[in-house]
């Protein structure tokens, strides 16, 4: 069965992003430390059309965490500028004309919206109903394909204490953001995980959790 | 030169405790869980007393931990249950008459009190001047060998933010609390860490943090 995987850089402190976010700093304050692993890395260049980088531990990481992901869920503070406005039927994103999806992406948002196709296979789909609905979209446009969830805190936070997330792999960077967006607000002690895997590499501890149902 | 070397076991959502410590739950509700991993070893089972227990990948993680360590700082809600009161003078600590540490701790507290003489080598002083007050009689007592702090939470967050710590070891559980006493509060991005070493074991993902000065 299509499974909700999530994936996610996360501090020391358990903060997915710095304190402040704003169109400037998407991150927030100090926020793009959580991902110097990741864009140190060769697939994670070529996936952005750059050249060069690193293969090391983590390669084998990003290319499972990829792969059978047949659609993704997002929050809308991971599609645009936290704050929303007017920026709703003219933004097309973080990432250019070709994001790196290539499969269609449910944005979870109180806007009504058209869907905006984009080079290379990426859609964006806008929903307005909730996050149990979001999920039922992606599932459906996945087939036999997981779905993605890749952000930001707030919509983890909430597919968590719904009891929605089957995977949760933690990428530990060994920085402390002292204030931010946190990982695990407002989760409860329900939720029951079983770690599966860690992976030591370098600026970066990964570790895999099986969500219990 | 003698260092300060902290290690605690925490929660995924970041907690080393959960809500409502008393002297019933000194860990608070669910705390206890994030120990699970350290009870069953043979070598913490011998060190309480107890016989049995299993070796494994935690075994040298704990033996390493314990070694070269020739004084500890202690948080006075370590020492005795929270909410204080007329537990000073009476309470000898949660560990019976032999507790498992065989050197000096220092406690530190608003209450001034007498040092109080364990069997097995375990002296309790009590300290009322402050965290960096009980650093300097603990590196006097332990000599060439490290200081040890153990917790609570609220101390360890103290050193931290004072840039007093030299080593950070997480036991990582793969528990989730949702409240309690947290880690890293109030200490903010000044304090950089560099991971030394990561072991998968058991129940529980050893990551270790030298704190760069």
């Amino acid at each position: 069965m299509s499974k909700l995987r999530c994936q996610i850089s996360v501090s020391v402190d358990g903060y997915v992003a710095g304190p402040n976010q704003s169109e400037q700093e998407p991150l927030g304050e100090g926020g793009e430390r959580l991902h110097d692993w990741v864009i140190e890395l060769e697939s994670w260049r070529r996936a952005h059309g750059k050249e060069g980088g690193e293969v090391n531990a983590s390669t084998q990481v990003m290319d499972e965490t990829l792969e059978n992901i047949g659609a993704a869920v997002m929050g809308r503070n991971m599609f645009g500028p936290i704050g929303g406005g007017p920026w709703d039927d003219e933004w097309k994103g973080w990432w250019g004309d070709n994001p790196p999806y290539h499969y269609p992406v449910f944005v979870i948002t109180h806007h009504e919206r058209e869907p905006l196709e984009m080079e290379g296979g990426t859609t964006f789909y806008f929903v307005t109903d909730g996050i149990e609905a979001a999920l039922e979209r992606a599932k459906e446009a996945a087939g036999n394909e997981d779905v993605g969830l890749w952000g930001g805190g707030d919509v983890i936070n909430q597919y968590l204490a719904a009891g929605l997330l089957d995977e949760l792999e933690l990428h530990i960077a060994p920085v402390v953001l002292g204030g931010g967006s946190r990982l695990f607000e407002g989760v409860g002690p329900d939720v029951q995980l079983d770690r599966v895997r860690v992976i030591e590499a370098p600026g970066v501890t990964h570790v895999k959790y099986r969500v219990l149902h």
